[in-house]
């Protein structure tokens, strides 16, 4: 992890993570960090999973939505939120709000994973579906938060959010003292930023040899193209991938700051190699990953980062996979 | 939970208990008791899943053959363990015996699901195969702890493997107060009985009105017919099930007196209904549960015990699950 500049210069601080660690006690889950002596063998090193498909609604997202919700007043909380979401962030906001009782609308692709579509309206949430090619997602959900009145709860772009996924990181530092582990590699999924950023923010300074490193699928590698440019790119038009809930096309305005300052570096993975990690976590952590969610690990599984037998704490971000999707990878890489 | 006589009269004390949760402090995982609230929703009652499957070697089994194995003196550790087991008790005590560096041998049914002999294998243990049908595993294991000297670790009737497996029952007392969850019902699956006659003990007391029940597959419903009958009565013969870690043919001699004077009752169920349970175990907690881990979840699903609208712990107590199976039962329950 290279220096840092004063942390002034982001969007966050250390009394905001603190703040939100206080909101998410208790409603929150402390999700464990997973450990499978057989595959550190096979791999040479330790290798740690922080499972936040276990985390309420099934991944990290709900972190960052109710610690935003849960700071409106009384007549925010009326007027309801709104948020655009490939599906995670959505079963957070709605989650979140449901907990909160705060009205709230999701904006979402119209491809999105059915287990994400119905858990979101199974929440409550009011779901109001966008078609991803040829319309902005982003306009869809701003206009419905000023016609409406209610408050926009971006997917990261949102120091709120990004203190409240700052937890994951707040919490491998506890986890990782616990277990005795020091890592030489902390990789998490990346979309537009707001869990790598906040694990960043939240470990700068806990182990300074450490290298941070993003996960994106390869064609959506717009964080690891920005890192090495040293500003903000997009991703190629046109890529596809199974990783719908890693499909931004670049990183965000608050994230990028946080992630290029304190020296974070991307890796970029094949579908391929995410469907083999996939397996690897049916197998080893008896651990449902979603695609998107399994991005890290695949990194790690095929040797990404230079780890030089140091120990790696991997997130593991989601769980909400298509069953029919999962079926096919054990099919294909788990027999 | 009717009331108990004397502890005395069964093979295990409070104090084996707690010098088993000594022993495994640090060693084995303290699994998360996990919550849907949709599926709580639903259901129309809270429902907690204990996650063993995120156990090591992927179920309770390793509690159990630890803590038997630790207390070995040098000579006995180095005339080395030998079990009998359908898998998982095969995978904790080769893991324990692993870390403990005492040279295991494992008696294994030939089609004992592949993940289990692998990893079994993987563990350094040797592996002797028999015929499930013709052989009887009990006289090869001991055969073989006579020839060689080594001790014998039975997979439940042995009171230091009843004693470790109660700690799943420690640990759910203390995550059931931290929930601020009083349960109705606590159920298991059950194949001796050793899970469920440790936890059983475990909580004698702590909830005087929680009805305890074991899950067992439809034809090795062996321990719900011996409780109903007031002794031990074996399986019908010829019966066959999907739940591999459930086919044992009677309740064990220690820990049926265990099971029966606590008070604990018997339901059984159908494959179909375990392979829904592994479904909903998938979807709500991301988590792979094995047919045999299964029962007790599928038990609660298809509304065995009465549960008038309390809260029931279950423990999920395997996810050593064969990827081909798994992915069948995506296709067909998960759809």
């Amino acid at each position: 992890m290279n220096s840092s500049p004063g942390s002034d210069s982001y969007a966050v601080t250390r009394a905001d993570l603190e703040a939100a660690a206080a909101r998410l006690a208790g409603v929150a889950v402390r999700t464990p960090l997973l450990e499978a002596p057989l595959l550190n063998r096979e791999l040479g090193f330790r290798l740690l999973v922080k499972a936040e498909p276990l985390q309420r609604t099934g991944s990290f997202k709900f972190r960052g939505a109710y610690n935003a919700i849960a700071q409106l007043d009384a007549a925010q909380r009326k007027a309801g939120v709104v948020a655009y979401s490939s599906g995670n962030h959505a079963q957070g906001v709605a989650a979140a709000a449901s907990l909160l009782e705060v009205p709230a609308t999701i904006v979402m692709p119209s491809d999105a994973p059915r287990i994400k579509l119905d858990n979101t309206r199974a929440w409550g949430a009011q779901v109001v579906l966008y078609d991803r090619i040829a319309e902005d997602r982003e306009a869809i959900g701003e206009r419905i938060a000023r016609d409406s009145g209610a408050g926009l709860v971006r997917p990261y772009d949102d120091a709120r959010v990004i203190a409240g996924q700052a937890t994951v990181g707040l919490e491998i530092a506890e986890q990782a003292r616990e277990a005795a582990v020091e890592p030489a590699v902390v990789i998490a999924p990346c979309s537009g930023g707001g869990l790598m950023s906040g694990i960043a923010f939240a470990l700068a300074g806990a182990w300074p040899d450490a290298q941070l490193w993003t996960a994106e699928p390869e064609g959506f590698d717009d964080t690891a193209r920005s890192l090495a440019a040293g500003h903000r790119v997009e991703a190629e038009s046109g890529a596809s991938s199974i990783c719908d809930a890693l499909l931004s096309p670049t990183p965000g305005e608050l994230t990028f700051p946080i992630l290029s300052g304190l020296g974070v570096r991307g890796a970029s993975v094949s579908d391929d190699s995410v469907k083999r990690a996939m397996a690897a976590a049916f197998r080893h952590f008896k651990l449902v990953v979603e695609p998107g969610g399994a991005a890290a690990l695949a990194a790690i599984l095929e040797g990404g980062p230079d780890i030089a037998g140091g120990a790696v704490i991997c997130v593991c971000s989601g769980g909400n996979a298509d069953p029919g999707l999962f079926a096919d990878v054990l099919r294909e890489y788990a027999a």
